[in-house]
């Protein structure tokens, strides 16, 4: 019978709270479609700073490689603010977690749902037109991984991409058009870069194996524009890592719901690391409040991009569906709530 | 008796028409506030290869060598994009005269002007609060310049900064946040790139010498955020030259109004080019509706910053001010405008 072995990363700040939630909904789910789950928890971020001196601590990282997926919550907090870069809470965890086990795809949905259209902080002009976009990140590559470094007077970083590396991203995303709106966006800068010259080629080539879906090149500029002028016109956006991280984010604060954004890492052999992706929020900790919703939207991604489980991710994402319509919501989403994590996680699991 | 000389590059699409309107109103000031003026106009951008097969002639390249500063229209078109980039008309122009008269240093203001909140795409309860920022870019370093190059199989970008670099455009800076609100927010990507330490230390050392300006650092992805969350926490953004192209055009998205913003772009001896923050709209050109306020405003900068003459560019921002404000616009800022090109331009001149 089907088992899955999930490393449970829960982090710091609310990370651990709507962990909780996301857990019972995996529960609710495994004996529903019949399938085993093995829930194991392990030290990531702060917490792991604090008790070990690392934020990716190696029996973390060892428990990781002997599980099918990882499901992480958040890290992060002003405790840690002061440590150097590669020993903080969220690079220190994030980058060696995408490295190791090569998760060079970054998917990110953002949308704009109908009866929250509100919550953007677009006029109403704009987001009652809507928005649905999947960005599709390159995780492993570029100026994130490239050779750096400094002396007194000066630093680089090394911004490198290969024709295979760009490959197996553009495939990723013109593979998700074709199950949306069959149009890609491609992010580069290539009246300046010589890696975005080399991006927009690759991806020309990869798009002739895909007929039926239109591709668009855009400058990031443009594209930094253009998302909040008419996100209604994106359907899949394909980015490399920097440009990724930049639009992602742009387009979650468009959305206006970061309690509601879930995301997936993945590398080539159905590995992932499931995330939000808002941060730890260190304001609203242990308060009982924080939105679970998008942990356990992270959760259904990996049901369905790990473990081939597309039902019981289905079934996740209309039993949230149907709570958001209840209004069944944090005060995230409505001040007037007196909703906490606790119930809304309950009503998803009754719904389930 | 003060006499200048500027390299008028009008450019393509909307460029000349609005320009026509700039010089026009310069003349007015020149004679009102009594200095001389040279406008010689030069080939640039898609005109400039029609003509002579490069976007930046050797004779335009001599002409701006031998003037006071460059007002610049906008270049660039459908016709030539499918040239190789270095020969683009935005580009191969723009780039060559950053890196020739060193104009290390970009200024780009954007404001929701609250009586055009509603241009801006932003829900009222954000656009209410306004927007008043300015963007200070690094122009001449960073990865547009650093080292690149590429083979059949992958190709690479160099990012690099000088703590020099760094120094000289931080001042400018903090000097402008000392004329405005007192802030400067600094922007990079410190937990993952070493220029961005570097960028980062050195701001701090520089913000010392300015002990009435508040310095904050923001990594570039939430910016990106931040700013359509709530644009108004900003007073001066501090950007390098990859992250200033994407937050200043955000910024001028945000503001709703790209035929309101100017910019100016400076070397440290006063030299300067000036141009709107729009492109060259093909789409609308030679139907005489384009806004000619930009490129009115850019002209007004390069009095203030080439050639000092503060009085005149007040004088010139304050009859843009009193034309806005009775409503006499071009239909970019109010559909229902009968105004054009020529009757805006015409109404600043009268003001003056
Ligand atoms: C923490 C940081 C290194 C990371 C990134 O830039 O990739 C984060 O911003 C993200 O998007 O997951
Ligand atoms: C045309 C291009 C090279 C240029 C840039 O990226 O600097 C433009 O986008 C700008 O902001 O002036």
């Amino acid at each position: 019978n089907k088992h899955y072995k999930i490393a449970v990363l829960a982090g710091d700040g609310i990370g651990p709270e709507v962990m909780t939630e996301a857990e019972k909904v995996l529960q609710v789910v495994a004996d529903k479609f019949q399938f085993g789950l093995t829930l194991t928890p392990a030290l990531v971020g702060g917490a792991a700073i604090d008790a070990t001196g690392e934020p990716l601590p190696a029996a973390t990282l060892e428990l990781c490689k002997q599980s099918d997926a990882i499901l992480f919550g958040s890290v992060g907090g002003p405790k840690w603010t002061g440590l150097a870069p590669d020993k903080q809470p969220e690079r220190g965890s994030l980058l060696p977690l995408r490295k190791t086990f090569d998760l060079f795809c970054n998917l990110r949905p953002g949308q704009i749902y109908p009866a929250f259209a509100d919550l953007s902080p677009l006029h109403p002009r704009v987001s009652s037109l809507g928005m649905d976009v999947l960005c599709v990140r390159e995780l492993t590559g570029g100026i994130y991984f490239g050779e750096k470094g400094r002396s007194d007077t000066d630093a680089f970083d090394t911004q490198r991409y290969s024709v295979r590396e760009i490959e197996r991203i553009a495939k990723v995303a013109f593979e998700a058009a074709q199950k949306r709106s069959n149009k890609v966006t491609s992010i580069d800068k290539a009246n300046v870069l010589q890696t975005s010259i080399l991006w927009r080629e690759t991806v020309e080539r990869v798009a002739k194996h895909y007929p039926g879906v239109t591709l668009e090149h855009m400058y990031i500029d443009n594209a930094a524009m253009q998302l909040i002028r008419s996100p209604q016109q994106f359907d899949v956006l394909l980015c490399d890592n920097l440009f990724g991280d930049i639009l992602s984010d742009e387009i979650a604060a468009i959305a206006g719901s970061l309690g509601l954004l879930p995301s997936a890492s993945l590398n080539g052999k159905g590995f992932g690391l499931y995330e939000p992706a808002g941060g730890s929020a260190p304001d609203i900790a242990g308060k009982g409040i924080a939105n679970p919703i998008a942990q356990i939207l992270s959760a259904a991604l990996m049901l369905r991009y790990s473990f081939g489980e597309e039902d019981a991710a289905r079934a996740i994402e209309q039993a949230v569906q149907h709570c958001l319509a209840q209004h069944i919501v944090t005060r995230d989403i409505n001040p007037k709530s007196t909703y906490g994590t606790a119930a809304v996680g309950a009503a998803i699991v009754a719904t389930l």
